[in-house]
């Protein structure tokens, strides 16, 4: 879908513009702070003019036939407006007004559908409705409602932004503090989409980093699609995905269902994808700016050095980048050496340095090991402690100074501002750092977080993952169906995933020939639906070590059985390996509704939900994507030979995963739910074996 | 010790007051802005006068004997200076100069020694050396080393802060953001340390909260001492410790020569007496002055209501919430009506509420909303999320008229202000919503973490707690020695802790004597310290089910082992019940430096050290302590009754906690560790048993 009239309309008709609050004003008067203003027209049969400009009575009226049509009117309005705008030839609009499908009533449905209904017939991108409009800062088109204070000749290129709540999306557009080149707000969102803006903005080259405010898709073959495309341009996706609290996740017929809920799936995808996902409006902005005043010049590794003012300070460094897993860099004794070049003389060169309040005021020691680290192939980025407490402060005039000059001789590598104690970012010392490339975090807390889930960016490599995707097919109902042990270990054993050797005997001929096949000692065990508690009716026998027992152990179970429940319909006797315990695992699939199979491994058997050490991930899956799904989990401690005793076959256990991943990503559209619980890991070379499988399918 | 000639003198002395830069200049200048600057003196032998003041040549000179004496020379001269000091009868010092024992060179260990000499001889209270000095606005003496900007008649009264980092503390004291009654520099704190200054503000009215950035301790007693007072009186006492990593570790050893102590033990001890801990500066202050605002009017509960202005936001803050654990009120139908009376008719009265864009300007719409709130008794504080974007801000100035609005009417309950985006808190609106009791957060992470920590203190209840601490004994020596294992369970029996019903055999007589009060089935063991592979020389008999069998199995095992092993020493044989498997828990004591004896209970078996689940908590303990430990691991699900299985014996495990928790305490001196692993649980109204247990001392 082009979005090229919307985004950059030639010209523009404002239909309901009034000198009244609301809309109708504040459309109109951020409208004409858009850069063609001499082909924008207000339309409103009452009024000669407004705001010194001609009304139009109808959009028939007006001279040309416009790109854009903004309308300002109540709902009921609406789709007349974009008929007669549709019959004219105009192939985008804005509606601002709400009371369509969010209200859940059937007059609003009904309002809705007709919007959709003129969006197909004339083929016209509307945006919205209920919404706060779209704001393009590149070639200043302002169609923002509310956005007419706003000067967008002063506003920085940097982030696109897409948001689900006009308001916050607007709080952001509209602050300042923010780089901004695009921001949509997108509304109901059925008609363009926010996947639509978030595909227009991987393309866009304006929009160096993508900042979404999620709550849901309409399309997540759309949305993946371009996810994909930003990962293998390297450029950066920062999600905010709202309602992971969701109470009362659905109970599922399997642990993998109960453990895979709605904002792990999603949490899933971003992990798969590259997508930064950040909890708070906080560490989305501050990521989203940060990523914009980089411009691309991302650390070359994740170790920083850090540069502060006291001893104190650097503990808390510390402290904070172990908690969040960053690393500070390990720098060479030559850089300690070329440290003390520049240091007071009671200072000592490491890392973190204590540069002592000469950080206030020592400009030219700034310079020199901000260069010094710049050679040192172990520093990634460099983080300088600045509590930037009054608007009128030495000690960030000084590093205001200091980078500004080290910018011009030539330094390269990252720099960022840290306040370590109160997050105020004065406007004038941030534009001046910004422009010199040094992002100011907002506080300390949101900084380290933020450090690592950028330095999770950093080491992100989407050639090593499957990126493929395909939505499942819209399902006729959600009726499911459990398949026996035995069928569904039948299932796995087609695709190679190891089952313990068994079969389903209804002679002591078909006996013989299950047991040319297996291994003993094995247990034989009645084939009933009908008969749920085996053991109760003599119907399980153990430890068969040969032909003989199992003939005798066949004829006795189909005797005792027969005298304990006469009337049962028998399926036969199953004859199963009985395989030795190993470390357990289970390993499971849960379909998504939106996302399709997703791979679940953790840890088995008691503490499974106890612990809840698992690990979700979206088909299809590598064995590398596998290999980083185990190192993920706490448990991988015991697989990887704990305290002494001998690593675990890891690499057959991520083979299973994979063949399991492959039945599943195949049969898609068919397979609801799948349990491998216990699957028993054993030593390294010895292999792993899935003990039990239960696979739900779709009726 | 008394520290009030230091705290409040009523004349001080400043030796070595200078015109150059340094402490001498600074101090001078500071200390002049005192209350009672007519009896400050300088001291300078070569100067007449300085900065309008006459200089005396030495402290004889001066024409009384002053209280304090605030030393600004180099650290060669101040032992003289305190000496000659001591012996006109002052009482109390403070040094500035570093290179004492900090330095870890012999000199300046010597020179330390000399100052707590002098400070034993004249019974004079030093602060320092190597500190930034003592800031008390209560009284306004300013002995800071470099406050001379600084007006102490605008400072809010409120926190008491002392700092081991004289940087991060000077820092704070000197924002105008902070209500500060007292601020402490401790530097070296050998003579005055800072658990002097802890205990002075504990019983300060003045220090509405204590927040302390702590490296390390000099006196466990004392400062568990001031802590348990602090929370007998409900004080909130706030603590940054850092050094909680390895590498912040080794940064606060080389900062002022404390040894951190391990930190999961500070985390029990904090926990304990209810000390809020924190992670970063930003929460301390944070918290520090949201406490200081409220000053005392603490939420009956912790279950808040939200007032936001769009529907984003409240997803993000219910989201937050539950990650932080904390709870959204469950608000009555009656509050729900009465919102109604306020809210513009399309918003839907719940909480979080969704205030809309009204929350930017209707000011009795927020009045309305918070008396609403004051009346139901489930909402225990408010919270409005205010985005401070700006210095002039609508929505801030609607909050600010609101909330005095509503104060002056009589609302009580406390209100909270929350940026949800960005961090800025400008002074003016900061100060004009603290002035109505509403503190203004630092940015929204923080918040909730803030909250959860806010949470805990309303929560703790310094009644169930056992709060005694007697320090342990500076130890001899560190070398140990471990018990076996039967000497262990009978040091374990005699304190009541149930182990295996057993005993020493070393005639058929003594194993008729002791298969008296054990159960069937038995094992026998062989029991000498020569022999490690028991089995391998016949040496155990397991599953003993009568007198005769064990007779038998008695004479079986000294056979084979005088056959296997002619020349081993025989203790005897050990006669041991036979248990039935629960599930397994360990319990633990090690023996802190500081804090003496730990209790540990947590997940026993293979997966203790792989998923950690295991608390730790200072003795003596009672039993709500045990039970509150064990409501703390994640594994107390396995305990309490696990996907339909029996609940567990949780009263007798924490019986058995108690136990062990009174020998250790009362042995403390001789007892280093303590393993009782494992133990197994039984269900509810079984018990528990200590399987195994090895106790090591000190030699």
């Amino acid at each position: 879908m082009s979005l090229e009239k919307l985004i950059r309309p030639k010209s523009i008709a404002i239909v309901g513009v009034t000198d009244k609050l609301g809309f109708g004003r504040s459309a109109a008067l951020s409208i004409v702070k858009s850069k063609e203003t001499d082909r924008v027209y207000y339309v409103n049969p009452k009024r000669e003019e407004l705001f010194g400009r001609k009304c139009y009575k109808t959009i028939q009226e007006v001279p040309e036939v416009v790109d854009c049509v903004v309308v300002c009117t109540p709902r009921n309005v609406v789709p007349s407006v974009l008929k007669d705008s549709g019959e004219l030839g105009t192939k985008a609009a804005v509606v601002y007004a709400s009371g369509f499908a969010e209200e859940g009533t059937e007059e609003g449905t009904d309002l809705e559908n007709q919007l959709i209904e003129i969006s197909n017939t004339y083929d016209m991108k509307i945006l919205g409705p209920n919404c706060m409009g779209l704001l393009n800062c590149i070639d200043k088109v302002n169609l923002w409602a509310g956005g007419s204070k706003w000067d967008l000749d002063t506003k920085k290129p940097g982030i696109g932004i897409v948001g689900q709540s006009g308001f916050i999306t607007a709080e952001i557009v509209s602050s300042d503090y923010f780089n901004i080149s695009y921001g949509f707000s997108t509304g109901n969102g059925n008609i363009v989409t926010l996947e639509d803006a978030v595909d227009f903005l991987v393309d866009d080259d304006y929009a160096s980093v993508i900042a979404i405010y999620l709550e849901g898709l309409k399309n997540p073959q759309k949305f993946i699609d371009a996810l994909k495309r930003a990962a293998q341009k390297r450029k950066p996706v920062i999600i905010l995905k709202s309602g992971r609290s969701e109470k009362g996740a659905i109970s599922a017929a399997s642990h993998t269902g109960n453990l895979a809920g709605s904002s792990k799936a999603f949490e899933s995808i971003f992990e798969k994808y590259g997508v930064i996902s950040v909890e708070n409006l906080e560490q989305f902005m501050c990521l989203a700016q940060a990523f914009s005043v980089l411009d691309g010049n991302l650390p070359a590794n994740s170790n920083f050095a850090a540069i502060n003012f006291s001893g104190g300070e650097n503990t808390i460094c510390a402290d904070l980048a172990e908690e969040n897993g960053v690393e500070l860099a390990e720098i060479s004794s030559a850089t300690k050496e070329e440290m003390k070049k520049y240091l007071p003389g009671f200072a000592t060169p490491k890392n973190p340095l204590d540069a002592t309040t000469a950080l206030f005021h020592e400009k030219d020691m700034i310079v020199g090991l901000l260069h010094t680290f710049e050679k040192d192939d172990s520093v990634g980025f460099t983080m300088v402690g600045a509590n930037i407490r009054d608007e009128e402060n030495e000690m960030h005039e000084t590093l205001c100074k200091a980078v500004s000059e080290a910018r011009e001789q030539g330094l390269k590598k990252p720099v960022f501002a840290v306040p370590t104690l109160e997050g105020n970012r004065y406007l004038d010392y941030r534009t001046r750092l910004e422009d010199n490339q040094v992002p100011i975090m907002s506080s300390v807390g949101t900084t380290f977080t933020c450090f690592n889930k950028m330095a999770k960016f950093i080491d992100y490599d989407y050639s090593k993952r499957t990126l493929e995707f395909k939505a499942v097919k819209k399902r006729e109902s959600n009726n499911v169906v459990a398949l026996s042990e035995l069928d569904s270990k039948i299932e796995m054993k087609k695709y190679g995933v190891p089952v313990p050797g068994q079969g389903n005997a209804k002679s002591i001929d078909e006996l013989d020939e299950i047991l040319k096949y297996i291994k003993y000692p094995v247990v034989l065990k009645i084939n009933s639906s009908e008969i749920l508690h085996k053991s109760d009716v003599g119907g399980v026998k153990i430890g068969i070590k040969n032909r003989d027992e199992a003939v005798d152990a066949y004829n006795e179970i189909l005797t005792n059985v027969k005298k304990a429940k006469p009337d049962a319909n028998i399926d036969g006797i199953l004859v199963q390996e009985m395989v030795e315990s190993g470390i357990e695992i289970i390993i499971g699939i849960t379909n998504d509704d939106q996302f399709g199979p997703l791979l679940l491994v953790g840890l088995g058997g008691v503490f499974v939900e106890v612990f809840k050490d698992t690990t979700l991930y979206p088909l299809p899956i590598n064995h590398d994507e596998a290999i980083m799904m185990l190192k993920k989990l706490k448990s991988f401690k015991l697989l990887n030979g704990y305290r002494g005793s001998e690593p675990c076959d890891i690499d057959a256990l991520a083979d299973m995963m994979v063949k399991l991943g492959k039945y599943a990503y195949e049969n898609k559209d068919e397979v609801k739910e799948i349990d491998l619980n216990p699957v028993f890991v054993y030593p390294k070379g010895k292999g792993v074996c899935a003990v039990d499988a239960l696979i739900v399918k779709y009726k």
